[in-house]
Formats: structure tokens, sequence, C-alpha cells
């Protein structure tokens, strides 16, 4: 199963709960979400304990039990490195935070830019990235610098003992192999609506 | 089959034609890019009529149908609202243009902001949106305002005749049943990442 659709449901659930439903079976998560309702009842199928027969899932249960696997029953420490136009961008998205992703540090090269707070947030001298990653428990960092400086940020953020890094920077990154590198490409949601619309011309 | 797969498939062979590939076959493609190998072997399935037999599929060939199928053999006008941090942001990306994506026109609500170029691209008054989209043959909006305006500017897209939206705000955003719109959530891609550090933390 891949991960991106344990996020998905967690995020049916989660908004499920909100409206105040209680419980779900696999095929009214997926009509409501417009989801494939096969590939939902296979997937959930893995968390069969909280279903009930002839009822289906536990929304509340479901919900915890997916956002432990996903790691989102605790608190993480992130660095975000590049405080540019996607930087602040990224900084003041909200949806981070609401899962548990709080931005513990900023750093940035630009000497104009560090040695004050933002938000309540340092901006710190990207020289300090090894120091302050230790000192502060970061375990997670995105990469919002430039393509050219994406991969010396890499490299420096490996070296810190950084194993998890989301990066924006349109670039190929080499990392060690224990280091996972999670690469956003913004380009591929727009594609799966170019898709609808040149098949609607066919 | 997922589009975006298939996205995923595209930016693979662009990167073997590149590095001046060939022919590769499933098994190949899936070891080199770390890919799920059966996944990949049933996916290109339906292409077969480009592979051969005992060598796999012409690079050059499958790639130019994957772009066709996506709508990447020509080029959209793009609309982008809002030009906040995170719109700033998304008209630098350079991964758009690359993939066809022209965006024609900003808009934004701030009198401030508008009646100027930006890289040569006119910034408009929200106000003259649906006059401009039909000007410009714009077909696909980018989102980027904050999530209360997000509602308000769907709306006023839908009536432009907008049938493809790239929402980033954070909101729940309701449109007609003809208009896709497709919602870019950045901390789906931070839980990737949460996944494989809570897994290695049991």
């Amino acid at each position: 199963m891949t991960i991106r659709r344990l996020s998905v449901y967690t995020r049916c659930l989660q908004q499920l709960e909100e409206d105040g439903v209680k419980t779900v079976s696999s095929q009214e998560l997926a009509e409501r979400f417009s989801l494939n309702s096969a590939q939902v009842r296979k997937d959930l199928a893995y968390f069969g304990e909280f279903g009930v027969r002839g009822i289906g899932y536990y929304v509340a249960g479901l919900k915890a039990e997916l956002q432990k696997i996903l790691g989102l029953d605790r608190e993480w420490a992130v660095a975000l490195i590049g405080l540019g136009n996607l930087g602040a961008a990224l900084f003041h998205y909200k949806g981070f935070t609401r899962q548990g992703f709080r931005i513990a540090a900023i750093f940035d090269e630009d000497p104009a830019k560090t040695g004050r707070d933002v938000g309540g947030v340092p901006v710190l001298p990207s020289a300090d990235l090894a120091r302050e990653v230790k000192a502060r428990g970061i375990q997670i960092a995105i990469v919002a610098v430039p393509p050219d400086a994406a991969q010396a940020v890499t490299d420096q953020l490996a070296e810190a003992g950084i194993k998890a890094i989301l990066n924006f920077a349109p670039a190929r990154l080499r990392a060690p192999r224990d280091t996972r590198v999670k690469h956003v490409d913004l380009t591929i949601e727009l594609e799966t609506l170019s898709f609808y619309l040149a098949k609607g011309a066919r």
C-alpha cells in the first residue's frame, strides 16, 4: 500500500470525525470521497481489527491507528532551509503544524535575513546548521533553496545527521543510502489536469 | 492506472532519453528509478505496441505517447491567482514551463500589485478575470490565495469558464460538476517521511 493513500484515508476520517460520523464502511468512504472502492476495501482489510461486520470501521479508532503508522501521534521538529519566496510560503503554510510538523528553525545563507525571528522561529546562518540541528532535536528538513544550491545543502544536512529531506528544488539530489529524500514535483499535479482537459478534447 | 504514475514514468523516460538510453525494459525502469516492478509491468502493458519482445520499450516512442495522453504535446495557458509569497514562488517555479504550462496572466486583488508586468507577464486586477481569461485563451488556473478567499475565487473562475483548477489554499472548495479541482496538500509529502522515521524507531 502506498503511504500516500494512508495519508488520504487519514484526512477523510478526520473530516468524517469533524462531521460527527462514528462508523463508516469502505464503500461509504469510497463514495463520499470519490475514491476507488475496490482499492479502499483492499487497503482497509489490513486494519480488519478496527472493523465490525455489517457496520464498517470505527472512525476514531481507525484514524488513530493510521496516524500512529504515519508517525503523526507525535510532534516532529523540522528545519526549513531557504527563506526566499517559496521558503516564506512554506513557513506560513498552515497544514504542517496541524499534522504535528513544527518548524523549529529556518536557515539561510543571506546575512541580511539571519539573526532575527519570524513568527517566533529563529532565522539562523547556514553555517550553524549541524550544531543547531542537534541542539534543537531536528529530524526532518525542508529544502527550499535555488536548484544550484540544493546539492550542497543536502550534503550539509546528511552530515548533520538528518535522515529525512523534503526537497522542493527542481534538482536531482544525491544523498547517503540511509537518508530518505522526497522530491516534490508541483508540475505532476498540473498534469492530472491537462490529462482531463486533453481527454475531453479528444 | 493513476494519472500520477503516468507522469512519473514520463519523467523517468525523459531522464533516460537525456542519458542517451534508447530502449528500456519494465524491469530496468523499475530498478533504476526504485519503482514497483510488478506495477510498472502491468501499467506499461497498456502500451504494448511500443514494446519489442526481448528488448523492452523504445524510450522516445513511449515517452511521446505518454506525453500525448497527459496533454503535454501542446502548450496550456495558465492563470495564476494571487501574488503573495506562494504565488510568487509558483511563478518562478521552473518546472511548469518545462512541461508546457505557460503562466499567461497573474491576477491579484491588491491594486498595489496590479497594472505592471512580472518577468513579461501582466499582473491584472481580479475584477477583469472573466474578460482576460477569454481574451488570453486560459484553460487552467492555479489558486494561491489565502484560504478565506479561495471559494470566491473558485466561483469567479467557474463563471469565467475555467474547467481545471489547481488549488494550493488549504480550504475545501465547491465547484460545478464539470470543473475539476485538484487540491495540493503539501503535508502529505511530509507524512511519507515521518512514516519512515517512525518505522525506523519502532
